[in-house]
Parts: C-alpha cells; structure tokens; sequence
C-alpha cells in the first residue's frame, strides 16, 4: 500500500523531495536523538494527488487516523481532550526554501474546551486566550479565506475602545471577548460556525496547506527562484511548544557561523516569554545569543552543543530556530543558512581548512552567481532608497551620477570630472564612448543580452535594460516616470543587481576579492575540466580577465575596434567605395591599426591561446543615423548629402540579424577579412619577435554551410602563402556555430577546421525565432505566466537550443576526433549553462571578464557533480548513507 | 585494368553517367543496328583523372591506341593515310544535354596531304579545302585558344578584297591560300607550326574537350540547371561522314513528333548538299522533311523507319540528327527531344494512349515546372522585345502596363480602365489593393519569397523582384535604369517567367487547360500518395485551387482579411486600445467580417479540410508608415500625431521576423485568437446549417514550445465552452512549424495537437540565419560562385532544414501515430522539395494556387519513383534490362 506519511522518527535528510526540507531536517535530527517536538510529514505526493483531485486519495483517512493516535500515545496528549488536549502546527514545507510563500496554522487543535484545559495547565489564562485568538485569526484567514484585515479591525477597534497600544496590554478577558468577535466574524463570513472538532481543524487547515502552493505569490517566488512548480509541497504536523508560557520560556534564531561575514562564530538572537511572531513584530528588541550564556548557561551548553551536532552532521552552516518551553530546549527547525557571498566563499574555505568538509563538498554549496557581489560595487544595504523604477539587472554593481541622454555628452560630462548615467532608449556601437565615459548605462528598451547589457557587462559596468516605466525625450532631455520628471543633471542611483532605479545618491560599498576567494578559485581550478576564456575586445578587457583567471581569449569581436575615432572615418570610407580597389585603399589604413590591437591583445596574453573573429556585424552599423551626422559625413567624404543618405538606406536590413553579416560579408567583399587575417598574422609575427608566445586562433562567423569555410579559408590561405616566411608561430583556424544549420551539418566541416565556439546568443535567438532587441514584448509576459520556465537568453535552453548543440558536438567529434569545442555567448558565464557545456563534452567557456571566477567556480562544481554521479554508479549504497 | 574508352558496340542508353548522353545513345543506336558512323567514347571518369591531373591516367595510352587501331581496321581508313586518310569529329557529351557549352572539333586528321587524299577520293578540292580551313578555325579556337574572331577577320578580309557577300562564293584556290593564312595565324599566335600529325591532333582535341567541362559558361549553365560540376563531361570521337559532297549529299534535325504541338506527325528539316553548320548559319532555308518523301523516297523511308525504331525503343519523343553522304544515310545522334510544356503534355498523354508507354514512365518524362507555361499567359516568343533589365522570375507569367509607383496610383488607375505596372522598392501588406488591381509588379527589392513574389504567386500574378539594376525615386515618380529614365505612365512588359523586363508593349499568348492535361493530372491523381491542397485566403482563390485539383487549404492566412478598408480601422482601434476591454470592443465589429470570410470560404471547400492560420504578423504591419498617413488616423482616432507615431514607434521592432508575432501576439492578446477562433467555429456553424460540410482546422502559428500550444488551446477550450452547442461538425488543432526549436521538441507536442503544418519559408530563414528579404546582398553571389548550390528559399535545403524536419516528423510521430503532417511554405510549389516531402513521408503538401497542378504532377514523380526504387530492390535484374 502507498505510504502518505511519515513519522518524523521514519525520514531523513535524504527525504528533501518526499518530505519537503523542512521534514526531511525535522527527521534527520529526530534521528540525531535532538529535542525535536513529535510529529509527522504527510509527503508532497500526497500534495500532488490532492491537487489533482482536490480530495485526499483512498486509503489517506486510514493511515493519518494511525499516525494521530500514535502522536496521541507518544506525547501522552489527545485531540479535544479537556484535560491534556494535544496542539499541533500545520506547516508547510516544500524541497526547496520558499519562506513566507505558503500557509502555517499554529495552535490548532484549540476550541472552547481545550482553551480551558490550557488554561489549567498553564495557569496562564491569558495565555490560553491569546493562543487561541490567534489560532482563529490563522485559520480564518489560511483556511476560512477570510480577509486578516477584518480580525485586525476588530483588535484594533478593541484597542482603541480601550485606549491602548500594544496588544500585550489587552488582558484575559479582553482577548475571551476577542475571541467571541472573532467566531463571530467567521459564522458572519462563512455562515458556519467555527469548527470545533480538532481533526477538522486539522483535516482542512492541511487542504489549505496544500492548496497554498498554488497561491500568487508561490508561483511567482517559485518562478524567480527556477523552483518547478511540479514538486508539491509537505505538510508537517507537530505537537506545538509554547516560548511564551513564562520567563523560563523563550524563542529564537540561530545561525551556526556568522551568515554575514562567514566568521566561525555561533550568531544568532532569541527573546525571552515569547513567541516567532513577537521577533517578527519587532515590538522587543532580541537579545544577542551570548547573553543566554550568562542567562541560563544550561540552555545556553545544550544549544551549543547541539550547534556542534548540527554543522558536524550537515557540514554546513545551519540556521536554527529553537523554543524553550518551562525550561526545556527544543529544536524546531534547522537547514541551511542563508549567506552573503562573503560568507558562502570564507565558510566554504574555513570547513575546508577544519577538514569539516572535502573541497568538493565545500565548493558545491557555494552559489556561483553570487560571486558577483565580490566583483562590482555595491548599494550599501543599510543606506536608504527611494526606488523609482524598475528594470532589467543587466549588469550587477551601483552606480551613481547625473543623467546624461546620449553618449557625446556622456563623454563631455565625464571630460569635466563628472559623474554620468547615460540614459537611451537603447544603445548602439556608436554610444560605445559614451557608455565608457558612463557610470552606468540605463536604457527602456533591450533585454538581458541587448547591446547596452553585452557592452556594459564587458565592462564590468552596472547597466539596466528595458526599463518600461521610462519614457525618455531626447530633444528635451528629460525623462518621465510615471508623474515624476527628470531632468538632465539629476542625479540618480542604479543598482544592476536588482535593476532597481533610485532617486539622488546612495552610498556603496567596494568590491574586493578576498584571500579566501582566490583559494576556493585555486581549488576550482584543480577539480575542474572546462577550460575558462574571456570574452575581450581589448588589452585593457584581456588583462583583467587573465587577472580573474582566465587561460585565454574566447571571443575577441573586431568590430569595436572599427569604431574608435580615427578608425571609424576609413571604415566609412570603405563602405562608401563602388569597388575592390577602393575598399582595399581605405582597408589598407586599417591595417597598422589593427595590427596594433591584436599585438597588444598577444602581448597581454602571452603563452594563451586568442580567438579572434573577422568582422561581423552589418555595414550599416557603421554609419551614422541622423541627418545631422550624415550631413557631416557627407561634407568629410565629399558626396551630396542625398547620395550619402541613399547609400545609407540602402544599407539598410528588414531583419538585420538574418541579413548581409558575418562570413557573408567577408565572402562578398573579400578585401576586409584579408586585411584583417594579415592584422593578426603580422601582429603574431611581430610579437612572436619580441619573444611573447602569440596563439591566434582565427575565428569565422556566422557560418551556414561548409562552402563559407572553404571560401575564408581560400582569403586565409592567400594571406597566409604571402606571408609564409613571417609565419613562425602556430595558429588555428575556426568557426563560430551560431546557426541551426552550421550544428545540424557540423560533420560535413568539422574535418576542415580547428575549433568550433558556440555562439549562443544567435543560436537561441534563431532556434526560438526570437530577437532579443524585440523579445521583451512577449518574454517577460510569457515568465510571469509561466509559459517560460526559464529566459533561454540567460540560461541554455537544454531541450532546443541544448539539443542542436549535442548534435553539433557529436557529428564534429565523430569527424574530428581533435575538434576542440567551445562557447562564447553570454551563456558562459551562467553557472547552469556552463553546467550543460561540462555535460556535453566542451573543451571550454568563455565569458565577460568580471563571469570569469563565477565561469570557474561552476566549470568545478559540474566537475564535482559529475564525480559524485560516477561514485553513486560504482558503489550506489553510498547514495542512501551519504 | 580500368578501361578509359567503350566503343559503339560496348556502351548502352543506361551508361549516360559514364559514356555521356551522346556517347550512351551512339552506342545504343549501334546496338540496334542503325547506321551511326563508327567510333567510340572516353569515359567521363578518364575526364575527372584528368581534370584532376592534367593529364591522362597511366595506362590510357595503350588503350587509346587500341582503339584507333580498331577504328581504323573497322573503316578500312587511316589516320594520316594518304590514300584513304581517317577524319574525326570530337565532341563533349556529357550526362545531362548541355547544348553548345563545350568544344567540338570536326574533321579531325586532316593535314597538308591528307587533305590531298580528300580531294582525290570525293574529286572536290573545294570541299577538301573548305574541310580543311573549317578544321583548323575550330581546332585553333578550341585547342589553341586563338580568338574565333581572328579567323573571321582574315575570312572577311578576303572576301571584301574579292568584292563577294558569302563564304560559298570562295572558290577552291581562295581556300587553298586561306589555309595557308590561317596556318601563319597560327604560328604568330602560338608560336609554333600548325600540327600535322592527326593522333597529336586527336590527343590535343581530347584534352581540350576535357578541359571546356570548367569553362565560364558551361559552369554557368550547369548552376542554371542544377547539373552537378563533380560529373565530367565524356568525349566522343568518330568517324566523319559528309553532307557536303554533293547533291547525293545532305544533313538534317528530326524530331520523332512535333515538339511544339506534341502532335504525332513526323517533323523535321533538311538541306541538300550542306553541313550541319550551315543551317545554324542561316544562309539557306532549310527544306521540310516531307520534301525528302519525293525527293530522296528510299532515304525517306529509311529515315522514317529508323524514326519509328528509335520512338519505339526509347518510348519518348527523339530529336535525331542525320546525314546523308553520297546517298548513304547516317544517323549522328538521337536524344530526348526539348518541347514545350503543351507539347510535353500531349506527348505524355498520346503515348499513354498509344501504348507505347505506362502512365508512370509518362508521367516522369513531363517536367512538372513546365507545366507553369500552360497556367499563365505567356509572351509570344516570336515577338520581338528589348529587354532593359532582369530582375528575379518571382511569379511566372506575362503582364504589360503603364508605370505605376505607388499602390494607390495602381488602384485609381485601374478604375480608370488603365492597365498598370506596380513598380516598387519592396511591396507590404498596404499594397495589396494596388497589387490586386495592376496587371504585375515589379520590385527593386526582395527575393523569390519577398512578400511581392508570395503575394504575386497566390494571386497567380506576373511579378519581378529584386530587379536591383532599377533605382527608383517615388516622389518624381521615375525610375532609372543606367541612363534610361523611365516616367510615370511609360508601358513596360514584364516576363515573370525569366525576370526580363522590356520597354514598351509585347504580344502575349493566352493560358489553357488541354483536355489532355486534364488527363494528365488525373493519371498524376491516380498516383501520387501526397495530398495537395492550396494556400488560399479568399473565396476566389480558393475556388481556383479547388478547380486546379486541390483537395482542401493548407494554408488560410487570416491577416489580409484583416487589411481590407473596412477592416483596416478596427484592427488599428484594436492595436491602440490601451486595455483588453477596448480590443475586446474593437474585435466585437470585426468579428462578423471574419466569420463571413470563413464562411464563404467553407462553402467553396464544401467536403474539404480548412486549415486556418491564426493572426500570424507583428501588429506594426496593420499601422501606416508615412507621417501624412499617421496624420489622418491621428484625426480618425481622435489622439495627438505625436501620440499615435509614439505608438508606432514603440510597436517597430528591430528584426521583426523574431519579434512579437505568431502565437506569442496571441498569447500576449488573447482576444485576438479568441475573436478568431469563434468566427471559424460560429461560420463552420452556419455553413453547417446549410448544409455545406465544413471542416475547419484551427493553425497555431510560430510555436517554440509545447507551452504555447497548451496556452492557445486554452483560448480556443475557452470559446468552444460557450460555444458548445453550436459545434455541430468536426474540427481539429494544430500548430505551424517553422522554428527549429519546434522541429527538436516536436516529441513534446505532438499529443497535444491532430496536425503539423511545416512552414517552411521561416524554417529555411531560421535554420539559415537568412531574412528572405536581405539575402539579396548576397544569396545572388553566393549562388553564382557555387557557394550555394540552390537556392534554400525555392527548394528545400535537404541537409540543413530537411535534417530538421525529419526530426520533426520522426519525434511527432513516435509520440502521435495518426498525427498529420503537411507543409504549406512556398516549397509546396517546388517539384524537388515535393519530392523530399513525399520521402520524409509527410502527408500533404499546399501551394499557391497556380502551382496546384505542379504539386499534384510532382507528387505523383515522387511516388513512381518510389515505386521504381522498390520494383528495384525486389528484382534488381530489371534495372539492367530497362
């Protein structure tokens, strides 16, 4: 017969999917002998089936009847009983952490009787009555669906009739005519009465339970935190303590190291006669955790030593809720604590120093994407905010300055010493000074991997996209949001890490990688496989991701060179010409330039291999947009405004992502890939000359079919057999992989080239048929209503885009079993994506230089994982024990 | 030992793929004992060794000489000998006809005494010197590489220094010194003496042949006809017989029937006394073959003895070449005669009749794109046309009319009786008035899918796209093509089926259906296990494609409804309703519109299956573009310019193609596919009710995933409850596919839905990373430089987007047996990518109207390959023998 419950002497902590964590915790240190009130845990199955058929399956009834009257045996306690009445609480408890998303009920099991009996047995009417008003306020709302407010209405009427303030003044008789109103309220908004019969009570308060994990905000919590909503949630029933029966009563919280700074020291507060609820109030301020050892050192001894217990069994840090009910300790919950990045990085390098855990074990716990709190500035969290808007967190860190509306003034601004946000509708490559000069960047339109998000991440920038809520008028430099208008000069305050916009300046604090950090960094790079590269574009970009440990370039864009001051008239002068000649003049004063980036870039590198991708965007985004510009443009290139402006439109795409790019580009006008594969042989040369050890690795883009390859590499081979006597260093010939075809035709290449990179940016975006300039009208809709689980621009999508990315790697491998396989989108630097590149057998991933630790720290992790599953296949006991 | 060289008695018609076309049937018509001169055939492998190589395989010599020895010995002649001196033609033949793309060398082995030997045995020095001086023109050109003009010039020289017009004219000592001028031209341009020795002569003129495989044009011809350059081309060398030795003498070309007619009459023309060169040349009129019949009985008879023998042995229309040389017939070469598509049609279907073929061989000999002609009308080919400019043959056909440049021009224009040209940049939803009302349209834009080329097709219209050599100015109205200016109002005549464009008016040919035709398709019906049905969006088209023999629509696009006048402002008071209230509203007043369309839709397919698209497009095509138009819908809403072109601007995307549209607009509005959804099921009703059997099939379009599928049938579940007792007929749902994403996750959808539409226009655009409408920059070069072997967007990229689709079906199919999977993209029109679609076993393809009986033609081709494939496998023996 199928089993709904377990007693908590059954779980473990093992049990997390079955039991909820709560239970499955409530159960391991059950079984650790700790003071543990009874109970037991009706399983998240149970949830699901009940959710289906909003009725408890066959059999249920049966066996909860047994698992109450056992509760009722152990705890020597009965339902309704006028003498000894047991009390329970109802909680709910799902695998994952979900605190405050979902219904509890406390003191159930209370009603006109068993008050009485509480009564007596506590001799402690008031007490009693409190109890059991809150009982009602609790069940009213979370089971009867009555509004909290009308019970609050109510208390504060009677607090005003009687001229009080707190509800602790109210007394015993108070709270017995509370309670009558309150009864009253019920039958009046549900025409029942309030149900008497305890395993009623118990009966619908678990339905409620249950039924919470369908409430708004559990789906919307489940849906920011990527919790399936498939899980289901437990129900655990306990026999309930009291911390506020006395002064030898009391609550509180503890964590077993400090949660904020990660320091080995037992952290925590409690309050003396008090129940969690009156912490929460903040009416009495909580008492540190080391006064209870001069307090009641008995208490104080146990609690620490179940402290011990606790983190030497989890081997983590524990965040611990505990009662003292007359003088006895008990343990209500422990799991996890939540921590600072700080915290996670010091705790994991400590247990590791203590021999408290493995370096696996340790590295495991720590959350990869929170390294990105050590790596940027941030808000101060104690400062004040007034958050105006929201938008995108597109690139974490703060920021602060005054509003700027485009980039020339971004720069003139910070030319005089000051400090700028630059505020657009969106960014384009010609804002790229601007956005440099910038504190921050801010724009209403764009996604997470817009160009302003891209650009600004690579900087290591706060940036926020797509920030709705703005509507920004250029002409007259202001923006509005809502009713509020600002002007240019005003200050305000980004904070990339939540997309929250603030009103004038807040404080900040400074990133700074500490001793510890760069360990745990040392002991992921011993565990893990992944290779980790930096997406840089400059020497400036490269140092900084070498600086964070990165052993290569795996994406250096050309293009933004092309748009630096005295490059971006020859490149314009290129594109103006009618013919091959032309281009190739105009290409030629490019030359040294670009052989100077690329020496610089090997210099930096020196002995790492770097990918360098030939031109791919759109001509058109070397032009200029406005009249304004093209006039200037036109007067500089001695053409008539009107041919210019024509030349111009007709540059320009429907669907520019899907149009005259990449490798097309190069195939159709020859002359600049030449030019620039000649800029990174003669740099090598060069710096080969110097005795830097230069590795380029020469990358194509945006290849549909093996013909592109052999077409560049036709250009390549040109250069290269002019060349041949310079030629002395090694180098490699590659493609990025950014459309369907180029993975579902990865054999017919593979033999042709060197390397493959994935650009998953593109991929996605063609996979889903999804732009991610133009997604967001559709994309954040489609995650809030859970149409998406998941945005595929930030986190692989496994199952589409995943999958053409394995047939990609298999069809390559099997024709070129040397093929070294990487990734270069955005997706680099997202722990679960470079989860999935480890799974599938790439050699690398490279990200922004400020996702390099966090590419590193994940690279180990699914290194470990992927141990821990080879161990469980070898010896699968190890599973159950561990 | 490899063998390099097959004689006439060793080949056979099946060996074209070694021997060549030519080399196959000189060989076959020796094997039945016709009179072919003797000689024999290097294979087209010896081609590519030596193509490879540059020179011949090792071994071939001693073959080679073998050869010539048997040659020689079976003609009782010698090469070189001055007696009875061997002469040769040498000619390419390749797999495929490739008429007049590679070399040929006639009169071979001729030199300073053979030609002695010549004049003595036919006792016509004229005619030896006249062979003589022909041979070394060609031998010169073709071996030598010495300009053809250069002879020529020598030729004229002569003839004007002799005050005479024709070649004829020369008598035997004018050529006796032309050959010593051409044999002195050839020491000045090569610098070495004239050959003299025939076997250097042949092995010279082989390779040469070889070598014309890669010339310019005959690369040029093999990528217009999709011949693969990996094939070789055969060389053919054999004895030369002689229709210029006099009366008894002649040469001629007979057809087996009439290749204009397909009529079963005997068809052909000759000369007395002449060699094939001198019909092309155009001096002579050449005679009707029935003059034979009195001129030469015997030779008549023979002839037609031998044009029964060979109709009769290959079961299909030949074109043969003969010679008659001193009263002994020769035949030279037959061959698969070229014919219209009238012809082609009627043939099919005589010879059916006759019994000379099964209707599978028939109907695989009629290509099916052919059969365009005879659905359009058509430019009459003796016409006389100057053509001006070509542009992409979008939309086949013929159209002639005045210069329009804008939609509304067209449409007033029309009214006015005049017949009109729409010439445009690229053409839009707005435009479709304009369109309707001109006779073609013309765009300087897009490619064979462009919305220009798709709306042209399902109108059935003449269209011209991508015509990039006409820049247009619409505010002069005028358009120029290098230095014409061509005016508002000037006539143009467009031929859609080769994208020439011609100045002023040309005379046009009707469209017809032939009986035979008729029967044709209904042999092809008999076949094919592919349904076809038609894409159609109004009534009148659907009603063609029915009449054409489409067996339901694949494809109803619901958005053109959505443009007609009265439409048209509902739909933008929907876009600019600010809450779901007001769109409600809005669609209320379309919604009746909506079900009249399907209704009427429903009656001309009375007893066929429907399926219609959801509203597919980005809500920015429905508002207008130009400030003047945004003005008076500013008026008409009743809002501010500024705050109307805000809208707009806030709904332009920066790729629309991978913005918000499909079923994201109708996730996102769910109004809009609610509206739509009650006005196909309210219009099946009411057709239901009288008595018209409806069965519609509700198409979700640009699905990524099962999710968005499951959301949309929430809509339509939503609206079929408040319906329910309306549906008093069958309907089914199902999902366009054309996002890779959709074809790699189709497992997870399949259940969900009853049909799979391919859309394969999008899905070739993604899986390429291509915008049909920006290709053009360089989709065109790629294609001319044999980077691309076809073009993706006419005919299904077999390796890329058919890999995709085969997973696709596959996954489906695992997951829903009876599922049925068509496709509707313009593919459905192209016989090579129905063929693909038959393979992959899909269900039914949908085309345009006009390409219906194409499909039904194809499908069929498909099927009885299929068949012949599987007759194969069973008894591989008949394979030889047939």
């Amino acid at each position: 017969m199928h089993k709904y419950i377990y007693t908590f002497k059954e779980g473990n902590k093992e049990m997390k999917g079955l039991l909820g964590g709560k239970g499955a915790n409530l159960a391991e240190m059950t079984g650790l002998e700790l003071p543990v009130p009874q109970g037991f845990t009706i399983t998240t199955e149970t949830c699901l089936l009940y959710l289906n058929n909003q009725s408890f399956p066959d059999n249920f009834d049966q066996e909860f009847d047994q698992r109450i009257a056992e509760l009722e045996e152990s705890t020597g306690k009965k339902f309704g009983d006028f003498k000894n009445p047991l009390l329970v609480s109802v909680r709910s408890g799902a695998k994952f952490s979900m605190p405050g998303m979902m219904d509890t009920v406390l003191n159930l099991g209370l009603n006109d009787l068993t008050v009485k009996a509480l009564t007596e047995n506590t001799q402690n009417q008031r007490f009693a009555y409190d109890s059991y008003r809150r009982f009602i306020t609790m069940f009213g709302n979370v089971v009867l669906g009555i509004d909290h407010d009308k019970f609050e209405d109510i208390l504060h009427h009677m607090k005003e009739e009687k001229g009080i303030e707190f509800d602790t003044e109210l007394n015993a008789e108070d709270l017995i005519i509370l309670v009558d109103k309150y009864k009253k309220l019920v039958l009046d908004e549900t025409k029942i009465t309030f149900p008497e019969q305890p395993l009623l009570q118990l009966k619908l308060a678990i339905e409620a339970v249950f039924n919470s994990w369908n409430n708004e905000r559990a789906i919307y919590y489940r849906k920011m935190n990527g919790i399936p909503h498939s899980l289901g949630t437990a129900v655990n029933i306990q026999e309930m303590v009291f911390g506020n029966m006395g002064d030898d009563c009391g609550t509180g919280v503890a964590f077993t190291r400090n949660p904020s700074t990660g320091e080995n020291i037992f952290y925590g507060e409690y309050l003396t006669n008090a129940q969690g609820e009156d912490v929460v109030a903040g009416i009495r301020t909580p008492k540190d955790i080391n006064y209870l050892k001069q307090e009641n050192p008995k208490i104080y001894n146990r609690l620490y030593e179940i402290r011990n217990i606790l983190e030497n069994h989890y081997r983590d840090m524990q965040d611990i809720e505990f009662t003292i009910e007359k003088g006895k300790l008990f343990i209500l919950q422990t799991r996890n604590g939540k921590r600072t990045a700080h915290a996670a990085v010091k705790i994991a390098h400590d247990m590791i120093e203590e021999g408290l855990e493995t370096k696996e074990e340790a590295l495991l716990k720590i959350n990869p994407l929170q390294l990105t709190q050590l790596l940027h500035p941030s808000l101060d969290p104690k400062a004040k905010k007034e958050v105006i808007a929201k938008g995108l967190p597109a690139s974490p860190g703060a920021a602060c300055g005054k509003i700027v509306f485009n980039a020339d003034d971004a720069y003139e601004w910070n030319e005089n010493a000051e400090k700028v946000i630059l505020v657009r509708k969106e960014t384009s490559p010609e804002d790229i000074h601007g956005m440099n000069a910038a504190q921050g960047i801010l724009t209403s339109m764009g996604g997470m991997t817009s160009h302003a998000a891209v650009v600004a991440r690579g900087m290591g920038k706060c940036c926020i996209t797509g920030c709705k809520d703005i509507k920004i008028n250029k002409h007259d430099k202001t923006m509005k949001i809502g009713d509020l208008i600002l002007q240019e000069g005003d200050i305000i305050t980004l904070n990339g890490s939540t997309g929250e916009i603030i009103i004038g300046e807040v404080a900040m604090k400074d990133p700074e990688m500490t001793i510890e950090c760069q360990k745990i960094m040392e002991y992921a790079d011993q565990i893990r496989s992944l290779k980790i590269r930096v997406n840089a574009d400059t020497p400036h970009d490269s140092k900084i991701g070498r600086e964070f440990g990165a052993e290569g370039i795996g994406l250096c864009r050309t293009e933004h060179m092309f748009f630096q001051e005295e490059r971006i008239d020859c490149v314009r002068e290129m594109i103006l010409c009618k013919n091959s000649e032309g281009r190739k003049a105009a290409l030629k004063k490019l030359l040294p330039m670009q052989i100077k980036d690329f020496r610089e870039i090997f210099k930096e590198m020196d002995g790492l291999p770097v990918t360098i991708r030939l031109l791919d965007p759109p001509l058109h985004e070397f032009m200029p947009e406005s009249d304004a510009k093209i006039e200037k443009l036109s007067n500089e290139m001695d053409m008539s405004f009107d041919e210019l402006k024509e030349i111009i439109q007709n540059l320009h795409e429907v669907n520019p992502m899907l149009g005259h790019r990449g490798c097309r580009l190069g195939i159709t006008y020859p002359e600049i890939y030449e030019m620039q594969v000649e800029a990174i042989l003669k740099a090598a040369n060069e710096a080969t000359l110097q005795n830097i050890q230069a590795l380029p690795e020469i990358e194509v883009p945006l290849v549909s079919d093996v013909r592109e390859i052999r077409e560049v590499k036709k250009i390549i081979s040109k250069v290269v057999e002019k060349m041949k006597n310079e030629i002395n260093f090694e180098y490699k010939i590659g493609t990025m992989v950014e459309l369907p075809r180029a993975c579902i035709t990865a054999d017919q290449f593979a033999k042709e080239i060197d390397f493959i990179s994935f650009g998953t940016n593109d991929l996605t975006q063609m996979t889903y048929g999804l732009s991610r300039d133009d997604a967001g009208k559709f994309l954040f809709y489609y995650l809030d209503n859970n149409i998406m689980e998941f945005n595929p621009t930030e986190t692989i999508d496994r199952e589409g885009v995943g999958s053409l990315m394995k047939i990609c790697v298999n069809l390559a491998r099997k024709e070129n079993k040397e093929i070294d396989i990487g990734i270069c989108g955005e997706h680099g630097g997202d722990p679960a994506s470079v989860e999935f590149c480890h799974e599938i057998g790439l050699n690398s991933v490279s990200c922004s230089p400020y996702r390099v630790p966090i590419a590193r720290l994940a690279a180990a992790q699914a290194q470990i994982k992927e141990n821990i599953k080879k161990r469980e296949a070898v010896s699968p006991e190890r599973n159950i024990k561990n």
